[in-house]
């Protein structure tokens, strides 16, 4: 019985340990790299031990940087009345992208989650009511965690932790989405628009 | 505008050069990774290092190998007489599956495809009849590249290459798969299904 020889045993297996990456895609991975030019293969490897080397969560806000702190909590351009919640630096970026948002950000590192064993010590809790408590400078936190069940116990779990002091907590709008449609809307999208809406 | 740090812009960059993976999975492999104790990043790099510098075709067969022939073409308990020609080195693991087969094997490298650039000159063909001319002891050469429009005109492609040489050129089967299900199956393989077959 001939197998792969080890070296690309041990690429496959390590390739399958990536999440939505079975034995089939590993497979079909691997040996594109093995056809393309060493450089592909060695500028990837680099890439993934510079990146888990150098990157690591800023100091205030847990977004990820290379430096003590993030570009946004560096940048004297930011807002600092406000704190936007965001389970996760992908978040981030989503809101930057937007151009609109000018304050600062708290990434909490998912949300609180029982049934999987997240509860409120594995996310960065503490430290955003230590940051609400010590700056004095912000008057809202807006809790933009995801429209689910679990983004939304965080979210209420966080205004209690925040209730006694002296900001405002909200929480971004529900309703339906942009270029979306009404036919194919879920009930509980549609029940949050009709809840939410507005006088024109 | 805040982007990502540098270097997980460059790991996303090489992430995205992989067949499949768009931005989106890159993201999620890459935060996957930051979150995974830094062993997972470099026994990946590790990999992918160690398979792309040691492996390299075999000399006889094209195979996949460490050494300069593949396990294939260094045992002695291997007939000699029938040679597969397959399309790639998993072409070669799936039949080895099998636990049927016991003789040599050829990997072609792909499949001629005009469209894509790729002529006979792209493939192990002259190997290959190098080898069938050299090697008297070979009978049979069992064409096994993919039923598709391309894999059946490598086929005939082979067929005239050997067309002078004094062995018998077969080609696989074609008709149902295992398991699979009349009333599903598309018109071609039941057309095939009923050329081939054959009395009970």
């Amino acid at each position: 019985m001939a197998e792969y020889p080890p070296s690309l045993e041990r690429l496959l297996h390590e390739l399958g340990k990536l999440p939505g990456i079975g034995p089939r895609t590993a497979q079909r991975l691997a040996f594109h790299l093995l056809k393309q030019p060493s450089d592909i293969s060695k500028a990837l490897a680099n890439g993934l031990i510079e990146a888990r080397t150098k990157i690591h969560p800023c100091r205030d806000c847990y977004n990820l940087t290379e430096e003590t702190l993030c570009q946004i909590c560096m940048s004297s351009n930011r807002e600092k009345t406000s704190l936007l919640v965001v389970e996760d630096p992908s978040d981030v970026v989503a809101f930057e992208r937007t151009h609109e948002y000018r304050g600062l950000y708290h990434v909490l590192g998912g949300t609180l989650s029982p049934l999987e064993g997240r509860g409120p010590q594995d996310l960065t809790l503490d430290a955003l009511v230590a940051r609400v408590k010590n700056n004095k400078t912000f008057k809202e936190i807006i809790v933009a965690t995801d429209p689910t069940v679990e983004g939304d116990s965080t979210a209420l779990y966080i205004q209690q932790l925040l209730k006694a002091l002296p900001v405002k907590v909200t929480r971004l709008a529900r309703g339906l989405p942009s270029g979306g449609d009404v036919e194919y809307a879920d009930e509980s999208t549609l029940l949050k628009a009709l809840e939410g809406r507005r006088e024109l």
